[in-house]
């Protein structure tokens, strides 16, 4: 195996890149994958080339379902799931079918610039909230909810990612989720949980999901294979009550398209037939720790005081505050001339005004031995821009 | 290589099925895309499983512009095109990001049942136009379009499937798409060619492409490996100009999982740098030909006179129209028991009072032997719903 010439985007040679959520690339299991492939061929090559079922591969769907159920003690039934062709699939798709344009969305106040972007393409309306470190505030965002719901605007979904959340690694409370599911009941708005961090989980008990709280109602969930297998194969899922999986399985793009993958649904299905997914993801977590461990402790040593940081027990994001003297833009173009990027907050939030003392840095891409120069040359910079 | 106990989605077993446009199941090259899974794997692993660029996986871009250039003596470059999950893919982002809720969609009427369902999803307004054998009838498009612009609401996008059309088979005459062109520069609107079929040629020249005789202005063109190769691959292209393929790369959607599957994308373009696609093209136009004429022979020999049809040059589908005393909806319910389905007229068309006379034939799915007793069979049901 060789590695192609050229980068996948946003990739910097060269750098020590804190930007990207991407996974370790000496984390893939090609040579499960490989094997996976073939033994796909020779007992379902057919399923892999025609159009698939609607609510996808279903010896994937089966064992995703029984991965989720062993794993967090779940009652999901095979109609609570449908194959995404990754996590960007789910969001787009629920907003299209269950916000659209000029519906309301409140979302945590920073967020994954992504859905940002997503959300906006639709043209929804942004209702940003602020968070405290346990999740998004509840008295904040109570007084949206009425502010809008007074105007005749009920907000129709909130977007959250619950666990390790991008890009503050923040995960929220089990109190917190109990008190917006009251909330969302009482507003009739949805909640989707974009859980795509969940498996990374370095220490401590994870609060039930917002899917588990609330068994089911009013909730949609997902997950994704990007994190904890690859963001090449481009397989997700989503969780939600059968009839909102029905409404997904029967628009317009499932009925065009198919299910999601078929081709390589068939390959994943055959990979999970084993325990190597279970294995990969306690490597993964070992890996991450280990990263997150090196980069608190570079951080600990090297910061002035001044510059304030989460402590995230799992995911792979990091997200500092800066002192009020040196922005984050002037962070930015002093710190790549020393070879470091990493993503500015102002990204993360719906009003670019925000986050301009803040970044995320991302441990997963950055190898270890880089991990704690970077965040040196970080601190060198911050300390310069200080004086 | 076993077959998989289920039935895709819409495959009813024990029917002769002329409901579905899916490929010939005997027509895949399993073969030939597992020697190209396998060289993929060996030589660009890390590419399958990493994110990939936003545009598409770069060798498989330079091989369907190559392909297209070669095919049609087209001058594309590489920035005309980007990878797309799917034709699915590129009707939904195009929806998205250049009509919008609210957003005016001129269509010939009868279209390509999921796409009206795409479009509706997005809250478009949908304005069908009626079509003669020659494509869209210049006329009354004319009309509609001056009453839209009168009115402050002209139509953003002309969605059409310009050669062997879902599901009428006609192909758009050259002198039409010449007028639809002027009438389309004059009130700006894009037009987005969904051009899946072109490659299914039986006999004679097809006209330039709408992006052609545009020279790609104002044009949005879609291809698919889906009907050449495998719908399972999910993967297709989208040209058009560099700055509105620019804009597809930079739209959400794009920006949060990257390119079109990644995996697949390197298999592909493994696949592709051999002829073996274009003799893969070639064997299935032999092979679709031939179900064509056997079903041509077939309506001939069997029909009653008052059952009318299309004559594709290519493509997959036939377009019946029924003599008034028998709607497509008693046939539909007397073929059924004799183990017979189709399409039915209505779903083509955003008025579902209209096509009441019409069913569409796929003849790509049904064996050559079942194509002309499933004709016979639907035959003798018209003549005995006609007494």
């Amino acid at each position: 195996m060789t590695h192609r010439n050229s980068l996948p985007q946003g990739i910097e040679p060269n750098m020590i890149s804190f930007s990207l959520g991407h996974p370790d690339r000496t984390s893939f299991p090609f040579a499960d994958l490989e094997t996976a492939t073939m033994a796909a061929f020779k007992s379902q090559a057919l399923a892999m080339f025609e159009y698939g079922p609607q609510q996808g591969e279903k010896r994937l769907i089966t064992r995703i379902v029984d991965h989720l159920n062993r794993a967090e003690d779940l009652n999901l039934k095979y109609e609570n799931l449908m194959i995404l062709s990754g996590s960007t699939h789910g969001v787009d798709m629920v907003c299209r079918l269950f916000v659209g344009a000029g519906g309301g969305i409140l979302l945590e106040a920073p967020t994954y610039k992504d859905t940002i972007h997503i959300f906006r393409d639709h043209g929804s309306k942004l209702h940003p909230v602020p968070m405290d470190e346990k999740g998004i505030i509840l008295e904040a965002m109570t007084d949206i909810v009425e502010r809008l719901s007074s105007e005749g605007n009920s907000p129709k979904l909130f977007y959250t990612i619950p666990n390790f959340q991008n890009p503050t690694g923040r995960t929220t409370t089990k109190d917190r989720r109990e008190e917006i599911l009251d909330l969302a009941r009482r507003y009739d708005f949805i909640v989707l949980e974009d859980d795509v961090y969940r498996d990374i989980a370095f220490e401590g008990d994870l609060p039930p999901s917002y899917f588990a709280l609330a068994d089911g109602h009013g909730v949609l969930r997902i997950g994704s294979f990007s994190k904890t297998l690859a963001p090449g194969l481009r397989l997700g899922w989503l969780i939600g009550e059968p009839e909102v999986i029905d409404t997904c399985m029967n628009c317009g793009t499932t009925q065009m398209g198919g299910g999601a993958n078929p081709f390589v649904s068939s390959i994943l299905a055959q990979y999970l037939g084993s325990d190597k997914w279970e294995k990969n993801i306690s490597r993964l977590r070992e890996n991450y720790r280990n990263r997150r461990d090196i980069a608190l402790s570079a951080l600990e040593r090297f910061m002035p005081t001044g510059v304030h940081w989460t402590v995230p027990s799992g995911g792979i994001f990091l997200w500092l505050t800066l002192p009020p003297s040196v922005s984050v833009y002037e962070l930015q173009a002093a710190s790549r001339p020393k070879g470091v990027v990493f993503s500015a907050g102002p990204g993360f939030y719906v009003d670019p005004d925000d986050g301009k003392f803040n970044l995320r840095l991302a441990y997963s891409f950055v190898a270890p031995d880089e991990l704690e120069e970077g965040i040196r040359l970080l601190a060198e910079t911050v300390e310069e821009l200080s004086r």
